[in-house]
């Protein structure tokens, strides 16, 4: 059987869903109200469909953390004392914060903010040269963009597991891709994608298809949404079926764009395959629509997986266009223009109905896309999309091997290495747990197997979620985290923006376990959980790593040239190697600072009132900040960043004479 | 006995002290690199002296939380299941982040970012019309600032306890006052201060001086550190001598500055009194230096009282002038204009070098100033500087009624209403608790009672402290919050910028008990802790408070005047009620959103590509923003904050004719 002969087209499902699900009714009252809005207008007919496999909802209210669990493997503690660490770093989406956010798990903590897309005033990022330079300027200095919105952090690959050298982040708003080191969680480049708009999902390669020997990351992959016309120069504007949406390859250590993808409908989330040979966006709009019931009137769109090998042989070759300004070259990548299995670029597997998240299961075999306004996931075997691009598998639905019911608004998928998939039901604002293999049987045909293994009931409207070391070769099964876009009352009220709330369960056991709210800034997307042992973190700089830096107090300095003036400063607690400097009014003045503090965590900051300067400097560190002396007087430069009995008193003037 | 007296002018204190208390090494290796250094070099000779009342230190690493705590009483969890209210508000500075966070107590989870003085990708501020004009513009509509350091956060006060109305908090690099109210956790007023640099203390009034209707907060006072010239406009720029610092009143309500006082010295912390009748704030730098070893050469500074009514007498009465462009009044608050008591609008009382913290207690007998340099705290018993004022007390020494040493590097107070104070000892890396009135009787002589109760060791050099209701009449003594400036290895290694680490103490027993580590964003300095029952948040918006919001979707409409044109959308999950508009390559275009849902969390935002736009409304709520469309062709606006199945669909098309 499929799905799709189940789908109901009207609202009926849910009630039917919730009918056989016994709820709190409160929480299921919220539901209807807020996530149905509009949905269960009479404008609308949405195909939501019931699951007919149901097990007993675990209860949101779960018993004290701390207390054991039926089943629950090892020591699975969300608490730490004081000074214990955590297990695993999470890297997380800041959302429209624009930010890269560290969690230590299980606890929860928040241990970094990593400005991104954001200036950000306590580094000084978007305020000090080197930050400006990374994020682009406009001819007069100033930041090129000074929002975004990050959705999905992933991380690079060694031999299918992480390396802990990088993490990427997309910026949705500008079509960004943004890496930071994970050495020194400090983001190092930040490229603006050509020709597309509504960037969204990304995914590292996880190794070379042609060449054996780089079984790493040297690609990442791009998904964009909107479709636009093409080049967005003014034409085009009233014909959306001319517009057009592209997949975009960016090269991992460059961080250049090395191609682009023409495809049909609007690319969502990406994933790559194990073996290097495949990556995949899920695909949603086939309608080519412009408003929204447009978009989701066809039954079918599809996970369009890319023959990686073959694109780039295409570049090779030649056979490829440009649009606009934009040297990329673009590659088609549509339907119509790759007939023939055998030399086709592009597979578009059918899955139902605006289907959002593709994961790539641990053992390398499968891509699970959900279906979003079908209450499927779908389950593609990789094997069989490599026997279509070769022409043994007749057709693009061959590759399907399983598509079952799971519940209501299916999102993300997550794995515990054990052959379990658990997918967030955003309508159902349930985690659910199934078997893959279970339901590949089942899909088979031996209706007797029951695929779904648990329930949790989660609080509220969970979107994104990933297990601890999931998406690689090193699945552990142990922390589930669940991005819930609503809190409402799980937290103390803060006024009309409510934090969002992530919650943490414990997957060791066969049943969930749900341990731990934690609120958080909004919004994370998506997120990564890494073995504390991957991250090997940079605690203090190496001095020699800024040749702009000076070594020395000796060497400190005021240079001018003309009416542009050069301070070379110092910091060590708690002095200033400098204690007054003087410019002109009307000077450029460049301040270049150095930390020459060696001991880990002792961070300088320097401040400049009326001048809206701050930036810090920490240890071993360099750092420059360019400003007009524009008014006269006197200006206390101060160290931001306490670090000594007497910070206070770390301080100096800059005299601005007239 | 006074401690000047004990004064040791060496570094030798240090390693008595060292000598005394048993440490791991690994720790007091830590502070003698990091604290110390500087401070142990050749050229400088810093009182510190050792401690006489030693008890024996708790460990620093706690038995496991949840553990029962010998003395503990009442129900000290520090764990919430799932679900389970914090019993607190946490209103934490941000420090050089610009922002205020609100934290749960006692989990320590973060429940929001108030984005203050910095600008805030997520929530727009900074980028609608309405958040531009709380900031303040240039002249070409950009930000006038966009960094700003916050330090101490309070709260408005009725009756002698927080009345959950609004908080106020400090930047410190260009000297403004910011007010959040407490019912929408937004900032909804700055104020800049003018002829001031380094504005860091800030305290409101608890009740008016003269009024006794008045039992709540009309004043903010605040102090301000760096001496300049006066007017700062290139005078006087050689002589330090002329230089001045001011201590300033704002209006509660208006947030106009109603008075400043000229000083000698620089202002560092405030406390205000529960009679209204007093305000204070620490001196520092009595020596007028501009290099930190001339600040502390004075073996004294002071405890700085303002005599709030005579004050404002003055000013009505004309006694004041003005600086530069300035209209607001400053009185003369030297100790040379001030020779008599009875006339006096300021009182100095001596405190040892360099004090930092003063914090009224709450039986509203005292303020405890902490030395800084010196390892002593000064009580100053408020009953005396009201005698002094009335020239019933001879010297101002006289309002001393105890200094007593309490550890290496005191700078703030708590309390637990129970006649205790906690201080936190930089230097020493503890929280020292100590008994008031047995400090008063030791000073006088007793030298048999022990005013030292019990010492923690936390990690690593603490700054702030504030404990549940402290500085309030209500005063609980449950929980305590220690603010350490360096966290080290407490935490999974991030790169070399390191969380802050923020520890939790249980305070209800007569030992303390360390029960959670909470790595933090930099800096937060101080922060008041607040019970959930006196905050009455408003979680959902009242259209009618935005009148330039639409009231239905049949409003939404594109209005042109010349190249300005007015762009009115409504948003209701999941579709914005204009799906596209049309203007012309050159237009001005200012948007307004209105959300039209009501129901609780259900914000939406909107982002617009390559226009540098994003926000978000709250249910109820209506924002602007203005931007030029100055690049021909198609901007998919696009909803940012996940409120629907259909969120990614929430988008419509801004067309840019040429």
């Amino acid at each position: 059987m499929t799905s799709n002969n189940n789908i109901d087209t009207t609202v009926n499902g849910k009630e039917q869903a919730e009918a056989a699900v016994p709820q709190d009714p409160g929480r299921r009252k919220f539901l209807n109200t807020a996530a149905l809005t509009g949905l269960a207008g009479a404008t609308l007919s949405v195909g939501l469909a019931s699951c007919k496999q149901e097990t007993t909802p675990a209860t949101g209210a779960a018993s004290a953390p701390g207390a054991a669990a039926a089943g629950a493997a090892g020591d699975m503690r969300v608490e730490r004392a004081p000074g214990e660490l955590d297990d695993y770093y999470g890297l997380w989406s800041g959302g429209h914060s624009g930010e890269m956010r560290v969690y230590g798990i299980p606890t929860g903590r928040e241990l970094k903010r990593i400005p991104v897309f954001n200036p950000d005033l306590l580094t000084g990022w978007g305020i000090t040269n080197e930050s400006k330079k990374i994020l682009g300027t406009k001819p007069n200095g100033d930041l090129k963009y000074r929002t975004g919105d990050t959705h999905h952090v992933h991380a690079s690959y060694k031999n299918g597991t992480y390396d802990g050298k990088y993490a990427w982040v997309n910026d949705k708003i500008h079509s960004r891709l943004a890496r930071v080191r994970l050495d020194t969680f400090e983001c190092d480049k930040i490229t603006e994608l050509p020709n597309v708009q509504g960037f969204h999902g990304i995914f590292p390669d996880k190794r070379d298809p042609v060449d054996p020997n780089i079984n790493y990351t040297t690609r990442v992959f791009c998904g964009a949404e909107f479709h636009i016309p093409l080049p967005n120069d003014g034409r085009d504007l009233d014909n959306p079926e001319k517009y057009g949406a592209l997949f975009t390859c960016v090269d991992a250590e460059t961080m250049e764009v090395r191609w682009q993808v023409r495809v049909d409908g609007n690319m969502d989330l990406c994933a790559s395959s194990f073996d290097g040979k495949l990556a995949a966006c899920n695909q949603y709009n086939t309608e080519n629509g412009v408003h929204f019931e447009d978009m989701m009137s066809a039954e079918n769109d599809a996970c369009v997986f890319f023959n990686i090998a073959r694109i780039e042989q295409a570049v090779k070759d030649g056979k490829f266009t440009t649009y606009g300004d934009s040297k990329v070259p673009v590659v088609d990548g549509t339907q119509a223009g790759n007939p023939d299995p055998k030399t086709a670029l592009t597979c578009y597997v059918p899955v139902p109905k605006n289907p959002h998240g593709v994961n790539a299961s641990p053992d390398g075999k499968y891509f699970i896309s959900a279906g979003k306004l079908s209450p499927t996931a779908t389950v593609i075997e990789l094997e069989k999309v490599l026997g279509f691009f070769n022409g043994d598998v007749a057709s693009t639905k061959d590759c399907v091997v399983a598509e079952v019911e799971i519940g209501l608004g299916p999102l993300h998928t997550a794995f515990d290495g054990r052959g379990n998939a658990y997918t967030t039901l955003f309508l159902d604002s349930q985690m659910v747990k199934w078997n893959v293999d279970a339901a590949i049987k089942y899909y088979k045909g031996d209706t007797s197997v029951k695929y779904v293994v648990d329930r949790l009931d989660v609080t509220y409207q969970p979107g994104h979620t990933n297990a601890s070391m999931s998406e690689t070769m090193e699945a552990d099964g142990k922390w589930l985290g669940v991005g819930n876009k609503f809190s409402k009352e799980r937290f103390l009220p803060v006024g009309p923006l409510h934090p969002e709330c992530e919650q943490l369960v414990d997957i060791s056991g066969e049943k969930m376990r749900l341990v731990a709210d934690h609120p958080v800034w909004p919004e994370p997307h998506d997120f990564i959980i890494m073995r504390r042992d991957i991250i090997k973190a940079q605690q203090v700089y190496n001095p020699d790593d800024f040749p702009a830096g000076i070594k020395d107090a000796s060497e400190s300095r005021v240079e001018r040239n003309g009416n542009k003036v050069t301070v070379h400063i110092g910091s060590q607690a708690p002095m200033f190697s400098l204690r007054e400097f003087e410019v002109k009014l009307g000077d450029e003045v460049t301040v270049f600072l150095t930390n020459f503090d060696k001991v880990e965590d002792l961070t300088h900051g320097f401040a400049l009132p009326r001048h809206d300067i701050n930036f810090i400097v920490n240890p071993g560190e360099t750092r420059s900040v360019t400003f007009k002396a524009d008014k006269p007087g006197v200006y206390w430069y101060y160290c931001t960043h306490f670090c000594h009995a007497l910070h206070l008193e770390m301080r100096g003037r800059m005299i601005v004479r007239k």
